[in-house]
């Protein structure tokens, strides 16, 4: 049997539909476990033996010391983590909340707020304070691509404003729920078809609304390839957000924090407008933002 | 026991979800039935017994004509009626086609397709029939609002260009499945709200992507109703179809043809605009685009 890991401190994501923990000792990860206990799951009382059971197999005392980021901090989650309003810093370890526990010793750390426009992240504060630490003196806009993808203005350290976009969500209720689900059905995909409708979509984004059921049309007309209406119907919404965040990524340095998958389809429609991006794992950046927030705060727990 | 009703001949409205028949004796509406037979949920041997349970408790005989528009004539309906390609007249009931049955003297009736760009129609041409049949000599431009809106440019008696947009399927799929789900439940509804957000989709189009969101993040941070959300959710999707289908409906007449909960709020919406409306109801249209198709056609079933 493996000697048991017995961690200096833990990190984890806690997000709507996943759990993951890093286990760290001396600032070297030396185990990674995920589970499906995602908040959305979970009642009030379902998220301390929740991660009592991920982190089972470490030496865990209820003085080690946990950090969460994301929306285990939200009003349905186990405690709420107010938002701090920008500008700001995107971290401020000592803003985090302690659940009531016995058996943990654990801090969630807060979201981000703006007031005009509303807007709201939590997670993504400690993947760009994970970027921040890693690029330090970087300005310039983030990129987070996901099911609401968030554009982040940043400047001398600080979140100056950011504003996010349903694009993920609507692409996955339009191609799994809608009408359009017949003609973009599989994982196929035409780099061309995108390229064309994110040129379309930036050069006329009044017409959107006008364009997407002309994929389910092509598709009864001409028989198009579902691989033809997914890249369409992707670049057609991607395109669309680009043109609503130009004022975000023109002209400026742009950094993306995502997984391939995500990510590739908004470097790809940036390139396409003479608009390189850098792009960096989201996974990383996480466990980045967590490290910096547990040097800010370690003494204090 | 009332006597039972011997049909001159049978109307359908055969769509997705809803089967609406109507039993008619010398230009008289003598009875309607509604059932959920809707196409969506019938195999192709499931229609003829879903079409006897419906005139059950009428006398049909096998010659008795009976004439369908709708979804019922698509690949996954009874029998594929081929679209018309306009420009054409919105009915051409000698291009109906009769499924294989025993039992039933029946016609679909076709729909309608355009090729630039791709576009197609089922059902909304009958309605378009019934209308022009009311209104003779009428030239302008028809909105058929449901879950896929038709804009349709009528001249001379015939369908010369038309166009659909998803904004009911949308607003369905937005407000009962995205995390907006959350901001804009129940019925409840603001009509001030309503006007500013058709205003502002209406203003900068391109800026629906980063909007909606907002609705979300109103509530979270400032506890906006649930009414409020839902009237401002319709609006923008409403504004941003008003954006894209202006060359149609800017300096013309428009018709609506709609069921009053899918109308109101367009005409509401361009009523804003300086673009008054007038409103006819659906049912009453499709059952006048019925009778028209059976006066072209009765010579020949």
């Amino acid at each position: 049997m493996a000697e048991r890991i017995t961690p200096d401190w833990i990190g984890l994501d806690w997000g709507t539909s996943n759990l993951r923990g890093w286990a760290l000792q001396g600032g070297q990860v030396r185990d990674t476990v995920q589970s499906c206990a995602g908040m959305g799951g979970l009642s009030r009382d379902g998220f301390e033996p929740a991660l009592a059971d991920m982190v089972a197999h470490w030496d865990v005392t209820p003085q080690t010391p946990i950090l969460a980021c994301g929306m285990v901090g939200s009003r349905q989650g186990w405690a709420e983590a107010p938002y701090r309003a920008v500008p700001c810093t995107p971290l401020e370890g000592t803003g985090a909340v302690a659940p009531t526990s016995d058996r943990f010793n654990l801090r969630i750390l807060p979201g981000l707020r703006q007031t005009t426009p509303s807007d709201v992240m939590r997670g993504e504060e400690t993947q760009i304070a994970g970027f921040l630490a890693l690029n330090t003196d970087w300005d310039g806009v983030i990129c987070l691509p996901g099911t609401h993808t968030k554009w982040v203005q940043i400047s001398a350290g600080e979140v100056i404003s950011f504003q996010t976009y349903m694009t993920g969500e609507m692409f996955a209720l339009l191609s799994s729920q809608s009408v359009l689900r017949h003609s973009v059905s599989g994982d196929g995909w035409d780099d061309a078809t995108f390229d064309f409708a994110v040129e379309e979509a930036l050069g006329k984004p009044e017409k959107l609304a006008a364009r997407l059921f002309a994929i389910r049309a092509d598709d009864l007309l001409d028989g198009t390839s579902p691989a033809v209406g997914r890249a369409r119907l992707s670049g057609l919404l991607i395109g669309a957000e680009l043109a609503a965040s130009k004022p975000y990524w023109l002209g400026t340095n742009i950094a993306i924090i995502g997984a391939d998958a995500a990510a590739k389809p908004y470097a790809r429609a940036l390139q396409t407008q003479g608009a390189p991006a850098t792009v960096t794992d989201a996974e990383r950046m996480t466990l980045a933002g967590l490290t910096a927030a547990y040097r800010q705060i370690q003494d204090t727990l």
